[in-house]
């Protein structure tokens, strides 16, 4: 991890691009599967699942006793720990039901807002090295808050045509009993045109890799909605000399270890800091089962010192991370000059771990500088929010003036007979 | 308009499916013009404004003695509907700007949102026939409210080389002085890739032609979010018997003039109120500027016959239109059943161009089907939602076991780390 010592400001852009590593022919590739999955359904879905994750699937969609059979293989240590999670998460998704007051712009003109849940929605779980059950409880949670008529999940089977047990019963304990054994591409496919088997719905959620994410960048031409336009998971870590080198280390380590392509960034006022993180990484490195991949993410990754703390935020929010953690004193009092990131962590105690898991926020979240003009997953996210209006005769009266004169100027005279109308009708009812 | 009396409901999807008429190599076009932009910044945007909209522009940056002219040249009673206009959206969106509670999850676990305005947002209001100055209110008003730092706005220019001036009056009255001359989607790129006279922007919003439309998808790949995918306007009205046949008709053709492409649906219960309905379009239709306009309108329209009220919201909510209209008796106490829709008039007088122009609510809404997954333009639409956290000593010794737990299960053993290190740092401390 190379280290930058008071780069010029006009050279801050540089380094807050991400690196990029698209495989080949990538949209080419997703198009086909898209296309096969759209003409040929549950055939292709098992002829893709052979081809991909080796598999030969006889029943695409799981069974009760699958997953009751899943049940009796958590441990209680897991099924304990994944109830906290759960708990917590529903309280902060809970208090995001907030109402909005009706109001009366006008007298007789009464206008408001309701959350109506998105009816379908279809939940994403990679397979692949590690069973991101965390991720089902991130999606299941807020999609049932939000009363999501029809929830279903597809993860990818392993070479066995099983599901994690831990997966499929996190979507059990919430209450998601459909789930279908697909991944990759194909199951973004069977979520946005429907099989046979798997049912088509309004917005797809969900982590994945360039696959799964080209597939949900397309599929929006079908008009279907996706959570967030997805990249390599990031960290930044602001850090003054208050810092702990061993947390910091820790905390760049638990980003760096989720793929070779993360990025991870630690920004300080002290070179001191920075040298005993650097320390402390090659320290913790050395133990890690990951390692390798860790390894190969802080190739792509810095460290940079800046004069002052403000000037730490300063990049941050150029960089716009998808987490970042402030691990300075005070770190509160710097909350509100954080303008651009998805999660913040304050203070020497608040590691990202904590929201990946178990603290109550989402670890949905924009990466690849989308923090910028992207909120993470929320409840918002499950619902689209309506509005509504209700004008008396008298509200139109006083209103109407104002709409014929701006329908006329904009030459649009049906706009403003569809007023006038009812004006004169009401006149002559006198 | 053809009558559709009870369809099975096996045939009410393909009625939802909306007309499509996609212009020749759209993409390849738009691709180009993006491309041209990028390369080769403002003397792009010349040359494509004289190819395009027919006139040489020497300063496209609109000047501040441009501005103040066209405040001479708009009415004082339009400056006056404007401004009651404006007075509603800014009552209606400021009541959006409502705080969520802070929780703590668990005792010493501090988890809250914090909405935080989209830095730099670009505003596109198309030129063309009619000068949509209303668009400039419903998007610079939540823009203003958001905070957000940097408001430009790209219009094309006239044969003359001249914005409209209600379009330049609307955006100075409401403090957005950063007016671009330029349309299309040579617009849309100036704005995503930035020129030497137009800045990047982190977010377009704003209604457009095909050209726009696709434009503003594309850009997307670069980072750039929009506001919403578009289509063409269209209108859904739902009348019983006790409905003014003349009111139905107009608001039918108040969404027809749009354009040849928008689409007007009447959903009855009533044969009678339907017949009545044609004949009330036949005398509003001939007396309309737009005429030819809204009758290929009506072309791609049609009304639907259903046995009750219940069946008429049950296939608008298939349908999902933009707007919808309820012209009937008790129309609040179905409100509730209303899943689908970008927004929603309530009663005989509540006319959609109300809506459109000056009740409170937003003009900008899901068309095509989109209200299934996506809202209409609101405050929301111009922040993201920062999530933030801070965990005591106390309070990751309450959480950290969970952590660990999921973490090793998940296989992220850097993860578990960042939180065992930690643990062991309070143990030994004590």
């Amino acid at each position: 991890m190379k280290t930058i010592i008071n780069p010029p400001y006009t050279d801050w852009a540089e380094y807050c691009e991400r690196p990029s590593f698209p495989a080949e022919d990538l949209e080419e590739k997703v198009a086909a599967v898209l296309e096969e999955v759209r003409l040929e359904g549950d055939k292709a879905l098992k002829k893709l699942t052979l081809a991909f994750d080796k598999v030969e699937v006889e029943n695409i969609k799981v069974s009760a006793m699958e997953i009751e059979k899943a049940g009796s293989e958590v441990s209680d240590d897991l099924k304990e720990a994944i109830a906290v999670a759960a708990g917590n998460i529903r309280i902060f998704h809970s208090a995001q039901q907030v109402k909005e007051p009706s109001v009366e712009t006008m007298t007789g003109i009464k206008c408001w807002r309701k959350s109506v849940a998105i009816e379908k929605v279809g939940l994403y779980i990679p397979g692949g090295s590690a069973p991101l059950f965390s991720t089902v409880l991130m999606l299941g949670i807020p999609a049932m808050i939000a009363g999501c008529g029809k929830i279903v999940l597809c993860t990818p089977p392993d070479k066995n045509g099983n599901i994690n047990p831990a997966v499929l019963y996190t979507a059990s304990f919430l209450g998601i009993n459909e789930i279908y054994k697909v991944g990759g591409a194909q199951a973004v496919a069977a979520l946005a045109f429907g099989t046979k088997t798997v049912p088509k719905v309004d917005k797809i959620f969900g982590p994945g890799n360039q696959y799964v994410t080209k597939a949900k960048e397309l599929v929006q031409k079908n008009g279907i909605a996706i959570d967030l336009p997805a990249g390599p998971s990031e960290v930044l870590v602001i850090a003054d000399s208050t810092a702990d080198a061993d947390f910091v280390a820790s905390d760049l380590l638990s980003q760096a270890e989720h793929g070779p392509d993360s990025q991870v960034v630690l920004v300080s006022d002290s070179v001191e800091l920075v040298e005993k993180v650097k320390i402390a990484l090659n320290e913790q490195l050395s133990v890690l089962p990951r390692a390798s991949v860790a390894e190969k993410a802080l190739e792509n990754s810095f460290s940079v010192v800046l004069n002052s703390i403000t000037e730490c935020i300063d990049f941050s929010n150029l960089y716009a991370p998808e987490h970042l953690i402030l691990a300075i004193e005070k770190a509160e009092e710097f909350a509100d000059q954080i303008q651009n990131a998805g999660s913040v962590f304050l203070g020497n105690y608040s590691c990202e771990s904590a929201g990946d898991y178990a603290s109550g926020t989402n670890h949905t979240l924009p990466t690849n500088g989308y923090a910028r003009n992207y909120s993470g997953v929320s409840l918002d996210s499950f619902v689209k929010k309506i509005t509504f209006q209700n004008i008396s005769k008298s509200g139109l009266q006083k209103i109407g003036r104002s709409i014929e004169v701006m329908a006329e100027a904009e030459q649009l005279l049906a706009h403003k007979n569809a007023v006038s109308i009812r004006l004169k009708k009401i006149q002559d009812e006198k």
